[in-house]
């Protein structure tokens, strides 16, 4: 077998074996196979495509390539393909695991116009993110929950193939994103995952049936492996929330956890929640539902967070007090030039100006400014007149704040009537 | 612009545009943009295509990409895809130029299972092939005629893409091979030129319709470019000639030149050199074929083949004494174990075969054994008892004989019934 032959195959639109397959990643890992030789396979792949079959063993040789992680007990995670204004997470897990049922969470940082939940995380005084298989342990012992940071050890060959998907145009391609997520999810050793598969035009997939045949592929393979697989598609025309950024996500998920936030958010929250409530067998999936809804008003979803926050080193104090949390010294407000309706809220174009005010990277190496960040003051429908504020960015000294001034301009659309909104959850796939 | 942008573009069938193409290989040969950034749009290019403008627009920038030769008056060149027992060029290089018109042949080494010009004139005693700019002017003022090894420095792009295309299994593809060629014709200065596209098992594009669509790619590109263009196709079913080989090529190119030699050859090269003596203005294209087959039978092309070889340092004795060419020690005879009629040489497996007797390289930094080689004694159709011979396989201490064996055992077949065998010119693209 030549890296050549494997090449030439998937080219030609051939079905790659088991063996193919283990040989190419593993030569890769090894050295043995060159990063253009793979960056060729990487576009033939997602120019032509794999079979189930073939996702599957993509996904278990990477699943393989690194350490597992195992529990005593079943385990649940969530897991989301990109959002922005996504702060899902730190309210999902507390909330399913205030119901008795163990969640471990292992995210990644932000990427692209995208945020990642570690980079929140890192906002909260205190709070230690690169945790240790024996750290996971401890923490999810005492408090039911862990949310860290993804080790490069789990799944390495994700970490290598992702770094140059990323620069070779062929991130969106099903089979490879579907075998990115569920080998990682393999190599963590969860019994159960809820996928937040985006769709919309701020999503890695827009269109939603890439959206929905990634959903099936994912639940395909997850079953595959063993994991019960669940995955909702949900709207990314528009950022899910109002605040883009670190401190500014964490202070929104806190909002959720108190009983408020904004309706979108929320509604996301409770059907992921209800989609793990019900897999961990806390109330049938009709009854979920209202189980979850109740847990949240009760309050016992923002104890649970905070009895997390004590375990894995964080100043718990935020909770009570989001003062507490970074913010950036300046801030620009931007106002409606004219009355009418807020049309278009372009999620990337948000995206993308949180990261000129420092909330994400442009550059692997550039540094996370936790402050920073973006206030939406409307959503896609709200009426607005002429100066009504429509958005406060968030920064400090060296942002640049005209960079992210032109993205929001022609990220944000008023026009004269209302426009039709999709709903944030469209479809489930189980 | 960026190499993400324009990778994803072509990814996503888009026509590039001249400003693109340009920025890309001007990027890649300043070492901006990576190896593995180039071989994933490699593989966009040959999945997706390009189209007529692209083509061209990808021809220019890797011709502008170097230096530039110029002649004072028009001269010719005659280009092949590659093939087996292909030597051609030493005939009609001086077939064409004994009808005085100046011909410039730039030639490359052997490929894979396809012989190179320059590895075969390096066969003969004390001859040039790496020749100046000022070299080249003078041995076609001194001859008339000038067969040299390419410039490195001429269309490097070129060389670049094409080490990359061979370790990417992006070789294959029309837009790119076509770009390679008549990228270095362009750079080469040639008036006109006729191509030589082989067709058949062992052609780089064995289907006749892909060899039909890269001839008229070839001559569209060419044409554009102010070239004038003509492709043969011709078949590569089977070795053209009797002599795989460098040495016994060049003898095979004075058997012809001595108007002897195999049918098969014989018509191509006569074919060919109708071709550049109608282009050259000797004559109309009806009377070319007559006029080329007289100064064959005339001994005039062989005359000039002798003045050449003086003119560029080489022993032109071998003219009339062959024997002064080298020649491997051992000899190995393949014999038919059945009778019958041959129904199937193989090219691509004699083509190897020869490699490993030494006649090739099987990595770049391998030396050639210019006395190694394979001589056919049958072709497809001939009619064979048991024992008769079949091929003499000719070698040094080292070869590996064994491996050239079964190469020649997998690629000969012995059938009851004689073939059907397409004759050696099937079409003119012009």
């Amino acid at each position: 077998m030549t890296a050549y032959e494997v090449i030439a195959r998937k080219r030609r639109g051939k079905r790659l074996t088991r063996q193919e397959i283990q040989w190419f990643i593993r030569g890769y890992l090894d050295g043995d196979i060159a990063d253009y030789q793979v960056a060729a396979w990487l576009m033939a792949v997602t120019l032509q495509g794999m079979d189930p079959d073939e996702t599957w063993d993509l996904t278990e040789v990477m699943a393989f390539s690194g350490e597992r992680l195992h529990f005593p007990y079943p385990t649940l995670d969530k897991h989301s393909t990109g959002g922005v204004a996504d702060t899902t997470t730190l309210v999902v897990v507390p909330l399913v695991s205030s119901l008795g049922i163990p969640v471990v969470k292992l995210s990644g940082r932000g990427l692209g116009h995208t945020g990642g939940t570690i980079d929140k995380l890192e906002a909260i005084p205190g709070l230690e993110t690169a945790l240790s298989p024996q750290d996971i342990h401890r923490v999810l012992e005492a408090s039911g929950m862990v949310i860290a940071g993804q080790s490069a050890r789990l799944a390495p060959a994700d970490g290598h193939l992702y770094a140059l998907r990323d620069v070779t145009a062929t991130v969106d391609s099903v089979p490879l994103i579907a075998a990115s997520i569920m080998s990682k999810k393999l190599a963590a050793g969860a019994s159960g995952v809820v996928l937040d598969v985006k769709t919309g035009s701020g999503a890695i997939l827009p269109e939603l049936t890439q959206a929905r045949e990634l959903a099936r592929t994912l639940v395909a393979v997850g079953s595959r492996g063993g994991i019960n697989t669940r995955a909702l598609l949900t709207c990314m025309d528009q950022p899910l929330g109002r605040a883009v950024g670190n401190a500014v996500e964490v202070q929104a998920a806190l909002e959720v956890l108190g009983g408020g936030g904004p309706r979108r958010l929320v509604e996301v929250c409770l059907s992921l929640a209800a989609e793990l409530a019900a897999m961990g067998g806390a109330a049938s999936r009709v009854d979920a539902y209202s189980l979850v809804s109740q847990k949240l008003a009760s309050g016992a979803a923002r104890e649970q967070f905070a009895r997390w926050l004590r375990a894995q080193g964080g100043d718990e104090r935020i909770v009570d007090e989001p003062d507490r949390l970074p913010r950036a010294a300046m801030e620009r407000v931007l106002t409606a030039d004219r009355p009418g309706f807020v049309t278009r809220i372009d999620a990337r174009q948000v995206g993308m100006a949180a990261v000129r005010l420092g909330a994400g990277r442009r550059r692997k190496e550039d540094r996370i400014d936790p402050g920073a960040g973006i206030i939406l003051e409307a959503e896609v429908g709200t009426p607005v007149s002429p100066g009504a504020v429509l958005a406060r960015l968030r920064f400090n000294h060296g942002a640049d704040v005209s960079g992210a001034v032109k993205l929001m301009d022609a990220g944000l659309d008023i026009g004269e009537a209302p426009p039709a909104v999709r709903g944030p959850v469209l479809e489930a796939v189980r």
